[in-house]
């Protein structure tokens, strides 16, 4: 059983863009950030439900594969799920849809008290206020032996980065400068002592990195 | 003839390092941050006159020998020279001892007013106060069709840079978090339109990464 973080970020460390406008709302650069990961074949069948075999299966396929397999339970923050978009309405049930890509319990650190919602898949979204060593403790009892993954947003990744509690990282960067947003990287000078990295460019022009414990 | 720059730097984007002591007066992480660079056979040859024959002679000497290649004259910023380590001493001639490893006119731009140096090797080194356009003419009408190397440090380099001065652009980036510096990558938000990408990791583990026009 391992902890796993797995981010899209940019050249210049960013993981979150910030060009969202109402008429572009997830704005141009996410396409550029994380483009190259939603074109592959298995974040389509997987997240898009396209199970027509379209999708690219090179270097960034292996890791979007990587990226699903052997995951038991995930953290996530709330704006990754999406309680900060629409926060006075309690039937929003988040950005990921009726057939969320998880199939396994999600934990949600917010401090807004919200009830459990199952869905149908194995998807399960449990609202939780408190330690971010006490959420890996609950989602690693679930995981079944499986690994936890650190969904983001970067700053929760980056939270558990800092306590030493990841075993894994992965990003995948875009040789993209953004020039503002969330750093992953902030306070995390030295982070790479005890681990063992490797990296690899993808066809995309994608450079996987990859920090194990 | 191009403009080309050529940097180390952390995973996290610092181009210098900040944990210089009196005992370290290079710092712990000068090493980490350039070790690959510095362990090849051309550099060793170039910078440290070792002729033996010793050092690495993978993609990292590969990068290296580019470096070195096609340079007719170089722009670089009065710290990278040395003047702001002994600016009271009018005979300090800088970091780069009796046979620096350019073989061009080098042009060092300061506010302080002092005559060029001329080395026996074909290295000379003039000091002007001017701007960065100015600068790169002035090195462009020496350089005989050469290529013009913007040196460093960070903030001269990021200058041109975020002028659109710089045609080729080559880092090389350490897989460490150095925490803290001078930002290579502050305010280039955009800059890779216009640029083709190209990445590879050497045996190092260095990620060569560079941008092209």
């Amino acid at each position: 059983m391992a902890v796993r973080v797995d981010l899209n970020i940019s050249l210049d460390g960013f993981a979150t863009t910030t060009d969202q406008t109402p008429e572009s709302p997830f704005g141009e650069d996410w396409p550029r950030l994380v483009g190259a990961y939603a074109a592959t074949r298995t974040f389509r069948e997987r997240v898009f439900k396209d199970t027509s075999g379209a999708g690219t299966t090179g270097l960034d396929d292996h890791y979007a594969r990587a990226y699903f397999a052997g995951i038991g339970a995930e953290i996530m923050g709330a704006g990754m799920f999406g309680l900060h978009n629409f926060p006075d309405d309690p039937d929003w049930q988040g950005w990921w849809g009726d057939e969320p890509p998880f199939h396994y319990p999600v934990f949600v650190l917010t401090h807004r008290r919200r009830g459990s919602i199952e869905m149908a898949d194995g998807t399960s979204f449990h609202f939780i206020e408190t330690s971010i060593e006490d959420a890996l403790e609950r989602a690693t009892a679930v995981a079944n032996g499986k690994d936890v993954r650190i969904g983001g947003g970067p700053s929760v990744a980056r939270a558990y980065l800092k306590a030493g509690l990841v075993d894994q990282l992965h990003v995948a960067i875009a040789p993209i400068l953004l020039g503002q947003g969330i750093r992953l990287w902030d306070e995390l000078r030295g982070f790479e002592a005890g681990y063992t990295v490797t990296s690899e460019t993808a066809e995309s022009g994608t450079i996987h990195l990859t920090y194990k414990r």
